[in-house]
């Protein structure tokens, strides 16, 4: 159905979003269509990802934060298949909040986000909503011809390891919505991992090299190496006790009354966009020392185990989890 | 931000959607990405579309059709550039009226059309929102290396050829809404162009090899050549008492007291996801033969001249259109 007054829909294209354009393959967004060369000996890797307003960010959310969380949390699927990402296609469904001040907002986050990471913008379309500001992207990277590391090959033996920290993407929630209390630059850190967490695309070799099967972290660890066991058939011990923590989450954790319920509630809350992977043990130097490289930190929290199903283990001992994570709507 | 009562969206996902995932390349929808694997000798074809309830169709169309749709506009932008169709990625934003029923019957006009047009799903994502049911679709497809063709290739003297009919997109629109009295079977095969148009898949072949430049009719005709004109940097003369027609709109023509505005709105409605294309004229027999062959009917209706700009042409005349054709929101 045609709608009349859209100038701003021309305008977002020409004015913000067409400087983003790939110079070769997005055809200046000009021509309907991306065409991709064929890159002989690497497979493509795609995936896509849609937010909506009110249930994956918040009404207050900064446009640009926005935007770069679309993207990473793409970047993040990748990474964690091993991919190596170059490029997007997005759609945005611009509610009437979205004036001209915030989608310069959310393309300025792109601009910033693209020179980060590599990647250009393929194509898309933007059109209007009388509902809440939704977006979708799909983002792609290339992988050696089968290389693409997958949820289902853990074996009995496997370690399982686990980037960066888990618990920031529900603390940073939490301290976005005003629910926390803690000390200024906490708040702020943790805030600023829930709108801008950080892919780990520059570990994607080391995982396409050394990972046995592997996912991100976005449902909740428990909930998404739940899928790794599923899929690949086994059983997986995971130790609360060592759950990698940041100094803010520390900080919030040591005020707590009952540890075994915080750790499952950082566990738990998603949102983390770290990878979690398994690797056969032989390569454990290896993977400290990849990781040590990239000033990553690396936690080995659990083992693949005969069997099936997840165990959460505390305190040596396994527990039931009230809730094993998540499920994003 | 996590969503607790979602178990519709798994069912969603495991009940309607994995059934219609490529057997290979899309991993089962269970693996956070699709894979595909390089193709030497071809470029990849991409198009993204998104479409909202009541901007881009109506809150009664059914969601069987409103799904072809989608899909359908987005293998018209893949024809119109000579690309072959395989797969797609599919964003949903269900709506509070999008029940089990209305998925159940979106993921049949799907299932229908993934096994009309050869293609399958890829991957994506499926949420809620409080807003309007929305969606949008990523359409791949193979063209040869260097073969895609562009808006940009328009050469003076070339001719100007449109498959199919023009108007239907827009009297289609008007009967869906109640707005026309035409005899019943008139009318509803102005609401089947309308909800589900017939991309021009199997001219694609035709276009890649013939065509110099090539746009799918969806902003409207003499919007859309427009788009050729400026990409080509060349002048275009449209004769609108060419224009082709189907039954039904000529049936409507009939009746109107001034046949070249009505032609005018016809010819500007968009929506009718046709293919508009020049061609060198010694190319014009194997083009009119190999619509034939395909039961398609093709018009010359214009011809790519020097200067600048696109002239529409009524008995002879050189005429101002109060709009060159909508543009979708």
């Amino acid at each position: 159905m045609p709608a009349l007054d859209v100038a701003g829909e021309f305008e977002t294209i020409e004015r913000l979003l067409r400087p983003l354009a790939h110079p070769e393959w997005g055809r200046g967004l000009a021509d309907d269509v991306a065409v991709l060369p064929s890159r002989p000996g690497y497979d493509l890797v795609l995936t896509k990802d849609a937010i909506v307003e009110g249930v994956h960010f918040l009404p207050d959310d900064p446009l640009d934060t926005v935007a770069k969380k679309l993207l990473r949390v793409n970047l993040s699927d990748l990474a964690a298949k091993g991919a190596e990402p170059f490029g997007y296609l997005l759609a945005c469904f611009w509610s009437e909040r979205c004036g001209w001040p915030e989608r310069e907002a959310f393309a300025a986050g792109l601009a910033e986000d693209q020179a980060k990471f590599g990647v250009h913008l393929l194509g898309g379309d933007t059109v209007r909503t009388s509902g809440p500001a939704s977006f979708s992207l799909t983002a792609m990277g290339w992988a050696p011809t089968g290389a693409t590391v997958s949820r289902a090959g853990a074996q009995v033996g496997d370690l399982v390891f686990v980037t960066g920290v888990i618990g920031d993407g529900l603390l940073g929630l939490k301290a976005a919505r005003g629910e926390l209390s803690l000390e200024p630059e906490r708040l702020q850190a943790l805030m600023d991992h829930y709108r801008t967490p950080t892919p780990r695309v520059d570990f994607a070799d080391v995982i396409r090299n050394f990972a046995t099967a592997s996912v991100d972290v976005s449902d909740g660890l428990p909930a998404d190496l739940g899928h790794v066991v599923r899929a690949s058939n086994v059983g997986l011990a995971l130790n609360l006790n060592v759950l990698p923590l940041s100094a803010a989450a520390q900080a919030w954790f040591d005020d707590r009354v009952d540890p075994q319920l915080s750790l499952e509630d950082l566990a738990s809350g998603g949102d983390d966009y770290e990878i979690a992977f398994t690797a056969h043990p032989r390569h454990e130097e290896t993977l400290r020392r990849e990781a040590e490289r990239r000033l990553l930190r690396l936690t080995k929290v659990g083992e693949v185990t005969s069997g099936s199903g997840l165990t959460v283990v505390y305190d040596g001992q396994p527990i039931q989890m009230a809730r094993s994570g998540w499920t994003h709507g």
